[in-house]
C-alpha cells in the first residue's frame, strides 16, 4: 500500500468514527464490504443503504480528521486504526463476531485514540479487567488494592474504567507497584472523567494507556458507559469485580465478558454489605466464578501453560490436550484458516474456539493474520525455532 | 410384637450402642441379618466373624442397658432406638446406603440418647444444620445469627454441634427467636461438651433436643467429632457453613452432607479473612453453593414446594416434573417398592433418588414404612384425602 493510499485509509477511519461516535454495527458490515475509503465516502455523499441514515445523519457533514490527528497528537497521543501494528486484532476478533442483531454495541470499534507511549497491542497481550462499584468501601479498596497490586506486580495488564471506587483503586494499585494500567473512557481523550481523576488519569497516560473509542471533544453519554464496558472486557482475558451493588453497571462488563466467551470473576464479600449483593448474585447465577486472590484468577483465565518442568519439550504441542490440540490439529501446516471453518471443523462453539486460539497464540503455538490463524510451529520444529517464529509473528 | 419382646430388643440396641460406642458398621450389617436381639446375643458370646471381634472385644462385658435407660431417664431423657415411632428412619435411610468399605463410619447409629421434650421425628421434619468455625469473627457471629434466626423463624430447626464459634451463636439465634434446635454432641448425653456451654446444652435441651449416638459417661474423642459430623448431615435437609478455617472440621460435615445427596452450603465473607478461607475454597470447587440469606438456602434445601396459586389442583402430581414425576410414576398404585427397586427403575443414583424421595414424603405425596416406599395419593384422589392420608402418615 502506498503512503497516501495508507493516509487516505487513516483519514477515512478518523472521520468515521466522528461521525458514528462508538460502535455501529451497520457501518462495520460496510466497510468490511467495501473497503473503509468507499465507506467514508458513502457516508459522505449519504448513498446509503436506509439502516446507515439514522446513525449517519447528525455529523456526516463534519470532516475534520485531519485536525483530530492533529489534535491528539497535540495532547502527546495518537490514532490507532485496524490498519496500525498495534492495533490488537485478535481481542477485537470475538467483538465482531457477536450477533448486531441482538446488541447494536456488538461492533469492534472503528479506531482507538490513544493516550501513553506503550504499544496497545503488547500492553494488552496479558491483560485483565478489575471493575466495581463506584460506592466502594473501605474493604472493597483494600481487596482491590490486594488483588490489582498482585496481578500488576506478575506483569499482568490491569484495564479499568477510571470511575471513583473500585475502578480508581484497581489503577492506583497497578501504578503503586510500578505495573502496567489501561483506563478506557466513554468520553473523549481529552476529557477526564470523573474529572477528579484528571490527575490520576495523567498518570495513567504516563506510565500505561488511555484508551477511547470516542474522538476529541466527546462528552461522556450514559449509553457510552455500556459501549466502553464491551472495551473493557474485548481489552482483557477476563473480568474481575470487586464489589458490585445490586443493579451495578459491572454486571453489563462481565455480561460482555461472557459473549467473548472469556472468564468472568466476581470477589466475594461480607454478607451484610451492600456493595457485595452484585458480586455474590454473580456467582450464585453461575455468571461469574468466585476469586479471591491473584492465583485464582491467573487459574481462570491466565494463558495456556506449557509447563516445562526441567527440560523442554522438542514438541511442545505434544502438551496440548481438550480443546487446544482439537484446534490445533485443525490448522492446516501451511497456510491459514478462518475461525468459521475452525468452528465448523472442531464442533467447537466459536466463543470456545476464540477462546482457545488466544490460549495457543499467547503460548507462541498459532498466529492470526488477515487470512486467519495459522501454526507458527510444525511438529518438527525445535523449540529455538517457535521462539523464533514467535518474535517474528509479533 | 409382645410388651417383653419389645423391651428385650430394647436393650439389645441399648446394650450393643454401649459396646461399639458409635457407628459400627459391621454390626449393623449382622442386626440386619439375624435381628438385633440375636446380633446382642452373638456379641456377648463372642459368636462372632472376624470382622466384628476387635471392634467389640473392649466392651462387650458390659452389660449395663437396663442402668443406661434408668441413667438417661433421670436426667429427664430417653434412649431411642429404629423401634420407636420417632425414630427419624427416612433421614437415616442415606447413612445406612453408603459404602461402608470407603468409611468405617458409614453406618446407621444403634440408638440415639436424646435430650427434650420434643420427638426427634418432627424436630427432624424440616432442618437445616448450620455449622463453622470454633474460632468464629464477629462478623461470622453475625451472619449466623442473621440466618440460624431467620431459619428458626420461619419455622426449620436448627441443627448444630454445640460447639464454641459458629455452632454456639446458631444455637443462641433459633432460642432466642423461640425457634427450635438441636445439639447433636459428640461425646455422651450427660457430658456438656465443651463446659462452659452447659447452661446453653440446658436450654437446648429445654427448648430443643440435645441429642448423641454415645451413650452416658463417654467423653469426646477426636475420632467421634467426625461421627458425630455424619449425624448432623444426616439429620438435617441441608448443611450451611458460616465461616471455615482452611482445615475446618466443617469440610467434613459438607462431606457427609454431599455424599447423603443433601445440598452444602456456604456463607461468603470478606477475602481478607482467615476465617472465611474455607468456605470460599468450598464454593470454589464446587463442594459447596454460595448462599448469603435464608432464602437462598431454603431455595437449595427446602421442600418440594406444591405452588398453587389460586385453585388447588385435584392432582397434586401433575405439577411434578422431572425426576419427582419419574419417581412418583416408578411407585406402584398399591403396596410400596424398595429404594434399590426404584433406583434399578428409574435409573437415578441412589442418592438422587433419596432426596427426590424425601421431597416428594415433604408434599405429601409419598411415605415409608417397614416394606419401602409408597404413594399417599392415587391419581384421582382429592387434595382433602391427600392432607387426611399426609395425617395418617405422620
Amino acid at each position: 500500500m502506498s503512503e497516501s493510499d495508507r493516509e487516505a485509509r487513516r483519514l477515512a477511519w478518523v472521520y468515521l468514527s466522528r461521525v458514528v461516535e462508538g460502535p455501529c454495527a451497520a457501518l462495520s458490515a460496510l466497510i468490511e464490504s467495501v473497503g473503509v475509503v468507499e465507506a467514508a465516502r458513502a457516508v459522505r455523499e449519504c448513498a446509503l443503504p436506509e439502516v446507515l441514515r439514522g446513525p449517519t445523519e447528525l455529523r456526516r457533514g463534519i470532516d475534520r480528521a485531519e485536525k483530530d490527528v492533529a489534535h491528539i497528537e497535540r495532547l502527546g497521543g495518537r490514532v490507532v486504526t485496524p490498519d496500525d501494528a498495534e492495533w490488537p486484532a485478535w481481542r477485537m476478533l470475538g467483538l465482531g463476531q457477536l450477533d448486531p442483531a441482538q446488541d447494536a454495541d456488538a461492533a469492534v470499534p472503528l479506531v482507538l485514540w490513544v493516550r501513553g507511549r506503550r504499544s496497545l497491542l503488547e500492553a494488552t497481550e496479558r491483560s485483565i479487567a478489575v471493575v466495581g462499584a463506584r460506592c466502594s468501601t473501605g474493604y472493597g479498596n483494600h481487596a482491590t488494592g490486594e488483588i490489582a497490586g498482585e496481578l500488576a506486580a506478575r506483569g499482568w495488564t490491569v484495564v479499568s474504567g477510571a470511575a471513583f471506587g473500585i475502578d480508581g483503586m484497581a489503577h492506583r494499585a497497578a501504578l503503586g507497584v510500578g505495573g502496567v494500567t489501561i483506563a478506557v473512557l466513554a468520553c473523549g481523550p481529552d476529557r477526564p472523567y470523573p474529572v477528579q481523576h484528571d490527575h490520576l488519569l495523567a498518570e495513567i497516560a504516563e506510565a500505561g494507556l488511555v484508551v477511547t473509542e470516542y474522538p476529541p471533544g466527546t462528552s461522556v453519554r450514559k449509553h457510552y458507559f455500556l459501549a466502553r464496558n464491551r472495551l473493557i472486557a474485548a481489552l482483557a482475558d477476563g473480568v474481575v469485580v470487586v464489589e458490585a451493588g445490586i443493579r451495578s453497571g459491572a454486571r453489563n462488563t462481565v455480561k460482555w465478558c461472557r459473549r467473548l466467551g472469556r472468564p468472568a470473576m466476581a470477589v466475594p464479600g461480607p454478607i451484610t454489605s451492600a456493595a457485595s449483593v452484585g458480586c455474590h448474585r454473580m456467582i450464585r447465577e453461575g455468571e461469574a466464578f468466585i476469586v479471591t486472590r491473584a492465583d485464582d484468577i491467573l487459574d481462570e483465565a491466565g494463558p495456556l501453560r506449557l509447563s516445562l518442568p526441567g527440560a523442554v519439550p522438542a514438541n511442545p504441542e505434544d502438551n496440548l490436550s481438550g480443546d487446544e490440540a482439537l484446534v490445533f490439529a485443525a490448522l492446516p501446516g501451511a497456510g491459514a484458516r478462518l475461525p468459521r471453518a475452525l468452528a465448523a471443523d472442531t464442533g467447537l462453539p466459536m466463543a470456545v474456539l476464540r477462546a482457545t486460539l488466544s490460549g495457543l497464540e499467547i503460548a507462541g503455538l498459532v498466529g492470526c493474520d488477515g487470512s486467519g490463524w495459522y501454526r507458527t510451529v510444525s511438529p518438527s520444529t525445535s523449540t529455538a525455532a517457535i521462539v523464533a517464529d514467535h518474535d517474528r509473528h509479533r
